[in-house]
């Protein structure tokens, strides 16, 4: 598809930024643990000498912002506090005391007796990152990237330039204070970068996009490289008719309004037909105080949900609390639903019934599948990863919540002495493939 | 990309077809190892019924297409004999002995008290196929598919078509018999519909082509869909100064010869300039008696190789018994050229100092990096995975040959007793993340 691609040829000067990232990272692919982690405390330093110059580039960011009419929600996420920063450098540090991904040993095995064969983790290269209006995704993943030993290509949204611009001379500080030197971050400041960033598969091997729906999947659409991350995040609740009708209502609110504009919230609620009478009584009015609207099918409306659904609501991500919903005559209904809206994200199922929970854990194929909780618990940090990049709806891995280990690949080492195919296959030498200590 | 695409909207036949491949694929996800393997020995059974017919039909196929004038050696790929179809069907009972890639258990996490995560390996979902001339590979892959809990949508070569109907009904038929039942496996018969299956990315999970480097590309072009295989094959062998010529001359005599149309066969030889000149002289008369025509750079040309070697040949896959040959400095040379040229997918280095073998074992980023012995090990059954499909040259895994595993993804389980996600961020309840067994 390259030669129908929307986007512009990479100029000259981001083919040469991008070789020399590329030259750096394979530098920093070869560094130590010790001189990675070094790496990171020296841009955490750096990032706390300078909180004040941070937070003055941001005010500068802010005024210009505000007055071009960028949305409250937009200049909240812009805005950094000196706390909110201090939390940032904290992250530099947690990221740093998380275990190694690079160098373990996946695979070892003897192919004949002078020839061993071996798998081991390797940094990916160079990601590629767009990131919009959020300076503190500047930092969360430079130091993902530096600790995985990749280097980095970064793209923030332009209404955070003079915040990202102060934080990477900070990060580069960091680093060229450091043993692993500076080269292996780079800062892109022109829309004209981030598009010419999608052709740049020689150079960069994974794009991770962090913003919008939209951005993301005018991303998926304009590259031939690997995006790891998600458009949609359509999560569904079902509630069986063997299940604790309170707790059921827990979670679906849990769900729902915990944090409505998160991926992982759930859009739409699945509920088994014989207790859907007496789960929407009781939460309608508990929907109703948490300020959610509901729209439903028919019959959950005739069963006192105001707002009609369309068939566009089962496919729609609101972000909002807004929440559909939807009766179903059993779980397979509930599956086969989910099977042809879900984007693959997370779905849950509160029963009481075993084997109807192994039955939908079984059957549904999203990253992460439930059983009496909530869907809001996909995420990295809650599942022990200690940081993630984001969470991948793509079938192949990483997919779900993807930290440190989704950075890195393999590559394979055989190590001979002289060993020829051909005496294989004449038969005078024979495989053994004996596996040895990992 | 999807609106450039200069490959059709698939036929309402075709959705069809991969909407009720994609539906039996759900239960075959589900059952369970035995299962898969009973299917796996019905349809060799039913191969081993059907031996005549399959013969017969592959004698149509031969008749036609030498009329039409198809070259020899595509012939000889679409000739199936006795032997070689026996050895097929031996190919899909040992399938069935490789250990099952479904069901491992990769992470196993208490996050708190009554929160219980799991990761577990699961099917990919649909593939979809592509393969030239070979009728075997139906066999071969059609059986990794069913092993793995895939469904597959296999489109063959149409001078194959008898040959692969005659298969396919085979396949089915054992199917049907087994436990599995039959629909999981489909076979594409028009030009139309491979084409078409390149945009079925609603049902399609993964595509693997098998066949020339003209159609993995057109393939990798033309899809949103993850295409697993490489294109090119441009691996490299470098002689080190300090070496036995007579080592190194047999091992790149291995990699170019002993199969030059393999995607693993050495296409350039790098040679440090200390040892060029007793390694050429040895090595010209060996080469010239094994057929292997060279092309040189300037250097190697005044040392007696004949032909002259352009820019672009560093950058060709000859799949012939021709080797370009470039003398380079030392080791960090050899290494950059191999930055440069090389496709990632296996290189070697022939030395007998260690730091500088291990120095090119960690600076290479191919899939397979080689230290004193022939890239052609680089090969799924040497590697002892029992079967392959594919050599994967993409930076993320699966890469190298990809076995079973490289079929399997995974999903993220989450078991609870109405958990909420509140409640930790509260402060209420607090993640423990203690591993449990595997």
């Amino acid at each position: 598809m390259s030669t129908n691609l929307s986007v512009p040829e990479p100029s000259s000067q981001l083919i040469k930024t991008a070789q020399s990232v590329k030259k750096a990272s394979n530098c920093l692919g070869q560094s130590t643990n010790d001189q990675r982690c070094e790496a990171l405390t020296m841009m955490a330093d750096a990032l706390n000498d300078n909180i004040e110059e941070i937070l003055k580039a941001n005010l500068i960011d802010l005024e210009r912002s505000e007055k071009e009419g960028l949305s409250k929600s937009l200049l909240a996420r812009l805005q950094l506090t000196p706390n909110k920063l201090k939390g940032c450098i904290d992250g530099v540090l947690k990221v740093s005391n998380l275990s190694d991904p690079i160098g373990h040993r996946q695979l070892h095995r003897k192919l004949d007796e002078t020839l061993i064969l071996e798998r081991v983790t390797v940094p990916l290269g160079v990601l590629g990152v767009i990131f919009e209006s959020r300076p503190d995704a500047l930092i969360q993943i430079a130091s993902l990237a530096i600790r995985s030993g990749n280097g980095a290509l970064l793209k923030g949204g332009s209404e955070a330039r003079s915040t990202n611009k102060a934080i990477m001379g900070c990060l580069d500080q960091g680093l060229s204070k450091s043993n692993i030197g500076s080269g292996a971050l780079s800062l892109l400041t022109t829309r004209q970068e981030s598009l010419g960033l999608l052709r740049l598969d020689r150079f960069v091997d994974l794009i991770i996009p962090r913003g919008s729906n939209e951005l993301v999947q005018f991303i998926q659409e304009n590259t031939r490289i690997t995006v790891l991350g998600h458009a949609d995040g359509i999560c569904h609740l079902y509630i069986d008719d063997s299940v604790e009708i309170d707790q059921a209502i827990s979670l679906a609110l849990d769900s729902k309004i915990q944090y409505p504009a998160a991926c992982n919230a759930i859009e739409t609620l699945l509920i088994h037909q014989n207790v859907a009478e007496e789960f929407l009584k009781k939460s309608i009015p508990i929907f109703s105080n948490a300020g959610v609207t509901l729209k439903g099918d028919v019959q959950s409306q005739s069963l006192g949900v105001k707002n009609p659904a369309t068939d566009e609501d089962w496919s729609t991500e609101y972000l909002d609390l807004i929440l559909s919903v939807k009766i179903v005559s059993n779980v397979d209904e509930a599956i086969e639903h989910i099977r042809k809206y879900s984007s693959r994200h997370t779905e849950a199922i509160a029963t009481n019934n075993k084997e109807i929970a192994e039955k939908f854990l079984r059957s549904v194929d999203s990253s992460g599948v439930y059983h009496n909780c909530s869907t809001r618990f996909a995420d990295g940090f809650r599942y022990g990863f200690g940081a993630e990049v984001g969470i991948s709806t793509q079938t192949l891995p990483p997919r779900g919540p993807v930290g440190l280990e989704g950075l890195v690949t393999y590559r394979y080492f055989l190590r001979g002495n002289g060993d020829l195919v051909k005496d294989f296959v004449s038969g005078d030498r024979k495989f053994s493939h004996t596996d040895l200590l990992l």
